[in-house]
């Protein structure tokens, strides 16, 4: 495959370098670790990148209201790109982040709207919509246009959820501008957007086609995309990944995300997750359960818990034998859903313990914390992993844990996570809403033949080495020339 | 359109006769007013009927113990069938009646679930599933193929979604019967359906799938399902309206279900109709809204009052003139789910009327009751029509009220029933989630000039009057005929 470098402006809502201040009142830059910024180091490495972000602390701010242009940045491998802050209306972007983008957008992806009775939306939503979204995505939208006049053969590529309205405003602006966008979660079939007003669900979609490519993990995502272009927003499908809306064609593509098979290895060694190995080792039970997630209702946290207890319950003769661990990362807690889930999570671990728990064992350990040295110490560990969610876009830890793992154990997967269309064939698949079923899985996991227990995970390890983020990025990249290509014909 | 009489064995849960005794201990015979058996009517009278549904009382009971056949009835027409009562199990035909069916599949095909805290299926609902929905399926099935061994050459016709198995085990006994099937609920995308464990949710298309032909009130749910047999079941789509299956093909058909003008007209001059209309004209306000629906969580009752309310807050110039009467049919009351939705109602109503209620004037008005009289009376009353709901099959209060409205009256209806596919350019569309979307409707409805209301509704009448009951029925025969016809070839 031949890619060849070009001008990219990569259009995020975080970016990959925050600033702050030091102790002694000096510029601090910090570089972001977050999912998105490891994902696309590839891109950085290889591409003369702009990256284009929300100023997010006080000092962002100040750098975006001094850098009249974009900082130059380095990645921590040295790759140089330039990082370009956008500081938006505080009123705005908190209606956008906090009302619109989370919850209301990620609980339509992940299909977490009860529609009987909690589901209103009406005047408040609208109002975030107008005077939020719209007016972030504007910004945003204005400030990749501003780098596309200075760099006018740049591919602008959009990112995710947050950002579903600026490719309309660029378009409008620049009829051949190369625009991309890759939704990085769940894409929900066409009732699941029913959920919104009609005038809402289309803008979400008038706003994703004025793209020219548009990228998905999964086949499963793509196909509920072209569903839905097709009967909302009344595109017309000329093959299995293009349809047609507005007069121009739009390319719809599934990528699989993954990780950096390399960087795991150098963790798994790493001082920090050793130590915290040894921790573990010295306290952990003879069989270890483990669930490593964000506090978000979409990881399912409440009913994996409840599997546990039920898996205790009829099975007695693992008492004292099997424990569990649970690694959560706080998440969200400026919305109300996201404060009382945790509560929720936290009462379920209670209940297990009190009903289970005796001198000298506790079943059930609950760990609130982002700690990541910690989490690949427990991913060496682990006997079985549950990864339950309602829905999720890929799961990374399903890749990541079984990466590291040294005792052959178990993933037990979701078949509502992105990663299952890869991984499924290898993993215990479970309904994310069957509490006894998951019970079930994690006890064939923890009962499963060793042999058995060895093939499954040495074929997810060679999957996950040969389908690695540098794929992704290489896949991508592909598409991109494509699509120019097909522009400059 | 040449339809032949043919032998037809319609298995349905329930009939259109049940049996009790009176005062003086004799056997007393119930015509069912139901809409299925209303909606067949056609059929009863043009073909020979069996009818094969659940004894529902004591003496159906008895009734299907002495009758190791089938009892000769009439319908009110005149027209005559063969009943045939199926005992089943009580605690088996609890399971699958107050379990399974509803509340389960029920919130399923209606998107009532909510997936983040409340769904758990597991052990409750497999056991409900195998010692009740199958169970029960099997002695329909068996009633069916005892029908079958009698005449050969009948077509068997199930309906909606308390029969899914039973298809599946009249097929394997009798590969080549004629088997058919409507469903007249809505049919969720494949998605809704991960609501289910995989091996349930297989269950329900692969009995489904066991039928030459399966039909829907709309092309949405036609879709949804050819989708869902593709996605969930393997199925091989074969063209807009054929899937391949197992090795047989299947016919995927919509046809929209309707009433029967006539009917209508003449209830609207019966001195039951004008009696309550009577008794309603003497209290109404200067503008009439009205909602007529059952107690049923799909029906979207509590945000519909909501929006009412919002309608007052919003427009204090209505205050006084305008009030809005809900015509309540308590529905599965023995489902928890139910009572409390039920209470909520009354929560509501409460709500807007201690909030704008005065002197002289009640804002709302709830009467749960089932008096279909006073509904018809007030179907010729009423200036809006609100039809909100979160999901439904067709919706025939839809059709029924405009057909008979005196007064220009405007129909509000959700963009997510079935009936908005046929009626939806002639009402004022509304999202089910939107209660402001919906509040800004009814104003719009009760200040239209009398022109636009005329017109709006009087396509509606006609759109009614052409595409009948009958016409639905007929639409229905020509199918069966067509695949019995390639069943010959």
């Amino acid at each position: 495959m031949i890619v060849n470098s070009r001008p990219l402006i990569v259009v995020a809502n975080r970016g990959p370098v925050s600033y702050d201040r030091g102790a002694g009142g000096e510029r601090v830059v910090r570089r972001g670790g977050g999912g998105l910024v490891t994902a696309l180091r590839g891109l950085l490495e290889r591409h003369d990148v702009t990256w284009i972000a929300s100023a997010m602390s006080a000092e962002d701010r100040v750098v975006a209201a001094e850098a009249s242009g974009a900082l130059d940045e380095t990645t921590r491998t040295g790759a140089s790109y330039r990082a370009l802050l956008v500081a938006h209306d505080p009123v705005a972007y908190d209606a956008y982040y906090n009302v619109v983008a989370n919850p209301m957008l990620w609980f339509v992806h992940h299909s977490l709207w009860g529609l009987s009775e909690q589901l209103e939306t009406g005047g408040a939503l609208r109002d975030a919509w107008l005077d939020g979204y719209e007016v972030v995505n504007a910004s945003f939208a204005a400030a990749a246009l501003d780098e596309l006049e200075r760099q006018p053969a740049a591919t602008v590529f959009f990112h995710d959820y947050h950002l579903y309205r600026a490719p309309r405003i660029v378009r409008n602006a620049r009829p051949d501008a190369t625009l991309a966008h890759f939704v990085h979660i769940p894409w929900p079939s066409p009732d699941g957007w029913t959920a919104l007003p009609a005038d809402l669900r289309l803008a979400v979609l008038d706003g994703l086609l004025a793209n020219d490519l548009v990228g998905f993990h999964t086949p499963r995502w793509q196909r509920n995309f072209l569903r839905s272009a097709v009967d909302l927003a009344g595109a017309e499908q000329i093959d299995e990944q293009t349809v047609a809306y507005r007069g121009r064609r739009i390319r719809v593509v599934a990528h699989a995300i993954s990780i950096d098979p390399a960087e795991f290895d150098d963790l798994a060694g790493s001082e920090a997750v050793l130590a915290r190995e040894r921790e573990l080792e010295a306290r952990r039970p003879e069989l270890l359960v483990l669930r490593v997630d964000r506090t978000d209702p979409s990881k399912n946290v409440v009913r994996g818990l409840r599997a546990f207890g039920l898996l205790l319950e009829l099975h007695p003769e693992l008492h004292g034998r099997v424990s569990m661990l649970a690694l959560l990362d706080p998440s969200r807690q400026e919305i109300p859903e996201y404060t009382s889930y945790l509560a929720s999570i936290q009462r379920e671990a209670r209940e297990v313990n009190e009903r289970f728990g005796r001198e000298g064992w506790t079943p059930l350990t609950l760990d609130v914390a982002d700690d990541f040295p910690r989490s690949v110490a427990a991913y060496k560990q682990f006997d079985a992993l549950l990864v339950n969610a309602v829905y999720d876009g890929m799961n990374l830890v399903a890749k990541e844990a079984p990466l590291v793992n040294a005792r052959g154990g178990v993933l037990v997967l979701s078949e509502n996570a992105g990663a299952h269309e890869e991984l499924g064939e290898w993993a215990l698949t479970v309904n994310p809403f069957d509490v006894l079923g998951q019970a079930e899985a994690l006890h064939r996991a923890l009962t499963m033949p060793a042999e058995e227990r060895r093939e499954r995970i040495e074929a997810i390890q060679g999957h996950v080495r040969s389908h690695d983020v540098a794929a992704w990025i290489d896949a991508l990249l592909a598409d991109l020339d494509e699509i120019a290509k097909g522009d400059d014909e």
